[in-house]
This record gives C-alpha cells, structure tokens and sequence, in this order.
C-alpha cells in the first residue's frame, strides 16, 4: 500500500477500503506520511466526498489515534452534548447542572474558543480557582460524587485530528461535510460517553451557513454516532445573532446562573430547555423527550439545577460563593456604550460581527498564545426585533484595556442593522432529529 | 492576496487571476509558500483544470523563475525540438546536425533519462570527452561558429518547475494536462528558441497513452507556445513499442550515425525525416515543410549531416573518430541473448517494458543517483510484424554487470508477444499540427 496510490484512486473518485483509509490515519499521525501528501489526499476527499462507511471508518481511526476514554466504571447513560460553536453560546453550563440534576452523568470534555466563538473551558476559567484540567482518577471520582464533571479536552484524545485540523485550516480543506463529520465525531467517540446531543448551528455565525448544510452534517454525525453504537440526537438552532445578551467569559457565566435562578434571556431558555429535555431523556430519565423537557423547566423552578451547579463548581475548585455575588468574577476596569443613531428596529444583529467585537475586546484569542481577558465582552442591550431611538444604548463593551473596548465598540456598531420595518420573526430551533 | 483563498477557489472551480497564479509560483519558488499549501492547490488544478489563459500565466511565471536564455546574439531563427520522452528515440540528434546542417541554428538544453525513458545527454556522455555543460559563452560561441550546441538543462532554468515537479510526483498531480503543459513549454521557452517543434509520443511507451490524450496535449503546447509568440509545430506520434533497434546509451549512438549514413532503420528514418523537415521549415530555410522533408533527406544523401554531426561532437570535446571506428566507444564486457520460444509473429513489443529491462541492463537509473552503464542497453533483432521461429534471436542484451544482463534479458523476453497471426499495421505518425 502506497500514499501515492490512495491519493490517486480518491482523485479520481473511487471509494476508498477501510485499509487505505487507516494506513492514512495512522501513517499520518505517526509522521511517517509528509503533510504535503495528506492536504492532496484532503483536496481530493474534499472535492470528491466521501462515502457514509468512508466516513466513519475516518472517523473510528482518528478515534483510536489517541486515549480513548473508559467510562464504564460510571453507573448510568453518560450523556455528552456538543455545539458546533456560536456566539453567547453558553447552554453547555446551563443544560449539563440541570441534567446532572436528575441523575444523568455528565462526563464532559469542552473546547476552548476558537476564531470569534467562545470556549465553555475558557468561561469557566473565568470563575476564580476554577480547574478545567483533572487526572483520570479525579475527573472519574468527581463524576460519581457530584454526577458531573466538564473539563478541557487534553491532547491525548483524538491526536489524528488535532493534526488533520491544523493542516485542513491551512489548506482550504476545512468546509467538507465528512472531514467536519469526522472531526467533532472522533473526539465524541474517544470520550467515552453512551450517548451524544448535538446542537448544529446554522446561519451567520457559524460555519455552515444554511439550514441545508447544517441539517446534512446533523444527520450524518448522527448516522456516524449510530454506526458507532451510540445513542444519538441533534437539533439545528439558528446563530444569526449571538445566543442571550452575554457575548464575553465572565459575562456569560452570570448569565449562566441568572438563567439557572429562573431569569435568563428568552432565546437562550429556549434552547436550554429543548437540549436539556434531550439530556435528560437520552441519559433515560424520562420516557420522551417531552417529559425530558418538562422536567428541564422544573429544575429551574425548583432550584435543584442552581444546587448543582453551585456543587459543579465547588467540586472543581471554583468559589460557589460567585452563584450569590457576581463581583467575586472578574470584572471590567471600562465600559463604553454603543448607540443607535437612527429611530427603527434591530432588523439584524450579526453573529460573527459580535463576535469578532467580543474578541477584539479581549475576550477571545486572535492567535493561541495570546491571553484572554477574562472580563472582557458584551452585554447587549437590544436584540433582533426591539425596537430603538436615536440615542439608545445598544450595547456596552467592557474591557480592562480602554483602546481594545473602543476599538471593539466601533466594531461592534457595524454588527447592527436598523431599518423602518420590524423584521420577521425567525424561529430559533430549525429542526429536531431523534427527539 | 493569501495562499488559503487561492487554493479555496480554485478548489470550487474558479478562474485564478494572473496575480493569484504569479503570487503563488513565486512565493513556492522563493520558498514562502509549504509543500502542503502548493499540493492542496495542485490537487484542485488536478481535478478543476485550468483554461488556456491559466496555463498561459502559470507557464509564464514559471518560465521566468530563474534564468531566461537570451539567444537573440545568433542570428537567424533558432529552432528547439522537445519529445515527451521514449524507449530508443535517438531523433534529437539525427535531426538537429540535419538542420544544422542547413543553417538552422541549434541553441538546445536536453533532459536526462527518466525511469524508463532515455535522455539525451546521457546518450552523448557515452561519446569519449564530450562535454554537456558548457559556459554560457562557449555555448553561444559554439552555436555561432558551428550552428549547433546540446547541452545538459542546467538547474537554474525554470526552477519553479523543478520543485513542482518533484513536489507532483509524491501528491499523484502529475497526469494533468495544463500541468504538464507548463512543466515542458516553461522549460522550452526559458531556453530562448524562436521555433519549437513538439513530439509527443502515446501509447504504451508514453505518459498520454491514447492518441486523443496525446493529441490534447499538443493542442494545448503548440496553443501556449504561440501565445508567448513563438513559431510552433507537432506530431503525435505512436511509443507502443520502441524506436529503432538499439535502446541505451552507446548502442543508440552507433544507431545515430547509421541513420545518418543512410542505413538507418525504418522507423526511425521516417520520423526523423519529418522532424528534421519541420526544423528546417520552422527555421525558415524551406518554404514548406514538404520542401523541408526532401532537404532532410537529401542532406542524409550527400553526407552534409554526418559531416555536421562530426563537427557537433568534435566543437563539443568528443572524439569525432568515432563516425568512423564505433569501437571507440565504450563496448560492453557481456551479451545474453533472448530468443523465441515458438513459432509465430511478433504481435507486439511492450515500450515500457524494454525500457525498464534496458534500465536493468545498466543503462538507465533507478534512482538519481545512480551511475550509467554506457555500454549497456538492448539491441532488437526482431521488432512487430516479422515472423518468428523458435530458437530465433529476438534481441541482445548488453552489459558489463553479467548478473544484471541476465536478469534484464529475462524481464525483456515478458516484453515480446508472439501469436499466429500477423500483427496490423499502425501508422507511426498519427497526426501533425502546423506542418
């Protein structure tokens, strides 16, 4: 079997045998094939596509690539749930703490954020004595205690596509359905849980930009998840604008806990409710995915999902003090406010625009090295659909750098589109598989 | 201008500008851009293609990454000739003393053997004391003084090809015909000629292996070669089995200086009548390319090219008595030959075949660097169409490393098929364009 080969039997077309496709995988990530080999085999896949079985046999190498997590000392249907990235994005802490609430075990592992998307590792960095990085042992022993457990995804899992991404984001090869399938479904599967909820975002601020594209990744990854003896769901949730009116890390936690006391942003609970009913009745704590829901919204109102998250951060080394005083996380030197200089209505406000803004404050990174400031973002004051007058605040931008906040308020101006006509409404969850 | 959204257009079927194609073959050239970004945008040249005016742009850039001839001190036109490469195609120096011989100045850089393909100045380099490199002044000075000079293509001519090309041999990008195009015509037009006469070989022994792919390919080189306003021609001509009777280095040039003495082989006359008349045609000194095909062979007739080709080797360093004494030149230690094992005719004679058993021989290299046996290689005794007993000398093999010829003589016996039947009758000269 050479590389040579496999590159020109994809080039031209033809389906690749589970063989070719690890010899890949795993010559690859030992570094015995050069990049210049893989992005070719890439362009290729990418321009030709790849198969449902092409995939998941990708998908079950870069998988084994690495440590693959064994949960099965955890009692119960481990449920794990991944967004692919948005904007004030911030259910992952909401919905887990509710989850875990009725005895569904989360065993998470999150990213930090990338580009204008925020990171659930980086939000909860911001909690002060928070640790996103546990041994084995205390991240098992945590998730029996307490039943939940979120930390950053290390190294050691799914190393094949930590390599493929790095050479896929240099090389235009990022955008295609099976490698993005393959992707996020081979870090799923090291993890280790039995059952995965997917949130496919769609629209402006995420990378697939229609409700086709999103619907078609959805379904495959669920394909994929099911192949892999998984049980599966998926929504498709619109990310035209940002998720809530926290956009930035410390900001979004307290949205986060305002949420969980019952007060969060209407499009946010939304969401919230309809992935935490999925958690709930995947992990198989209720017989549909309508009393999964149901339950969602009583643990809010009975306040047992606030008492878990309070438990959640305690075990993880955070202050829980923070659920009762929101001063106890950073907070910002500046603030500066954007305002509208027209009479109308919030006809758009783009997602990614916002998030660049929130970036370019300081909440996010322009490179990995670069520091985040945790109290930088966000806090919008009106959304798609409100109406405004000249003069009215839009917008505050906080930051401990005054440059960065201006820079990001002026930015952040440009993300909001005010017309004469009240736009229509559009609805925030597309579409629904397996629930 | 950056590299990702290059390689992301092309890879959706767009048009590269002139300035994204020039950003990229000086940046790879100059070493800005990776292997893996160049190999990413190939693939999607590879599947996507190029139109005319792409290739015209992408041969231009790469015919002026190095060093660009000037030949305009010789006076008159000066005519190059480029085969696509064979098994025992000899014709380059059979047909340029021909021209020469009337005039036509011959400024040529030729290529070595590749893989199973012979070169041109290997062949030379078999003649005592030829030299194949020379000063850009002894060059010019020859061309000047005896209207004719080959020499070995030096590294600093196109070296933007040179590193694609090596770069397309490991990512499966090199059977594209835009690509191959600016791989041959930057070379051709680096090397400064007012005239380029094309062979371009298909069937077994070739690269393009039908006569349409091949025709294409023409097409396509003459078409870019008039764009950058050079004088153009090409014949199409069949490689299914091997020209002439002798493959490898000395052997090939005995073969030269019989066909110039008139007693060449058929084939191998007729195609170089035709070549060396298209020289004389393009170079201006017949008035048709019939007119050119009756001087070739009236200066085979009178001597005229022997006498040029003495002079050629002599201006070069070579020992010109070899015209006259063939043992001057290296004779090998061994000959195993290869007979038929049933009656019959030869119904065909695998180019790529013989080719690969003559590189065994000695007399090509596997890898770059290893060393020419000059008097290694295979003389036929049997081509397609003659009748065959069993017992009869299908050819010689040739060599001073016994174990090598015996091993080559075995391998090319697989070359011949012998059936009952009488083989039809190809023509050898498939199509020409501009004569």
């Amino acid at each position: 079997m050479n590389m040579n080969g496999i590159i020109a039997k994809k080039r031209d077309g033809y389906k690749l045998t589970e063989e070719e496709i690890r010899f890949f995988v795993n010559g690859y990530t030992r570094g015995d094939i050069p990049d210049y080999q893989a992005s070719a085999l890439l362009m290729a896949i990418y321009i030709r596509g790849l198969d449902e079985e092409e995939i998941f046999v990708l998908t079950d190498a870069m998988r084994y690539s690495g440590e693959v997590n064994d949960l099965s000392d955890i009692p119960g249907i481990k449920v794990d749930k991944h967004s692919t990235g948005g904007v004030g994005d911030k259910t992952s802490l909401i919905i887990a703490p509710i989850a875990a609430s009725y005895g569904v075990p989360i065993a998470k592992m999150s990213g930090r954020g990338l580009g204008f998307t925020g990171g659930t590792v980086d939000k909860m960095e911001s909690i002060p004595g928070f640790r996103t990085s546990l041994s084995q042992e205390d991240f098992m022993n945590q998730v029996k205690d307490t039943g939940i457990a979120i930390i950053g995804q290390t190294s050691e899992v799914a190393p094949a596509d930590k390599k493929l991404y790095a050479l896929r984001d240099v090389t235009a090869t990022v955008g295609n359905v099976g490698l993005i399938t393959s992707s996020i479904m081979s870090k799923k599967l090291a993890s280790g849980s039995d059952a995965i909820l997917l949130d496919v975002k769609c629209g402006d601020g995420s990378f697939m930009k229609t409700e086709e594209a999103a619907s078609e990744l959805a379904a495959l990854m669920v394909k994929v998840g099911t192949m892999a003896g998984k049980r599966m769901a998926a929504i498709i949730s619109d990310m035209g604008s940002p998720l809530g009116y926290a956009v930035g890390n410390s900001l979004e936690i307290i949205e986060v806990m305002e949420t969980l006391k019952g007060y969060g942003p209407k499009d946010l609970v939304e969401i919230a409710m309809v992935l935490a009913g999925g958690m709930i009745y995947l992990g198989g704590k209720a017989d549909s995915f309508e009393e999964g829901k149901k339950m969602a919204e009583v643990a809010i109102e009975n306040g047992q999902a606030l008492e878990k998250f309070r438990e959640f951060v305690k075990a993880q080394g955070g202050n829980p003090d923070i659920v009762d005083d929101y001063t106890l996380l950073p907070e910002a030197t500046f603030s500066v406010p954007v305002e509208a200089d027209r009479d109308g209505y919030v006809a758009n406000l783009f997602a990614e625009k916002t998030g660049l803004a929130s970036q370019q404050a300081g909440a996010g990174r322009a490179t990995k090295e670069e520091e985040i400031d945790m109290a930088a973002g966000i806090y919008l004051g009106k959304k798609p659909g409100d109406e405004v007058r000249r003069g009215d605040y839009l917008a505050m931008v906080y930051g401990n750098n005054i440059a960065k906040v201006k820079a990001a308020a002026a930015s952040l101006k440009e993300a909001f589109v005010i017309s004469d006509e009240m736009p229509e409404k559009q609805p925030l969850i597309k579409k629904t598989i397996g629930l």
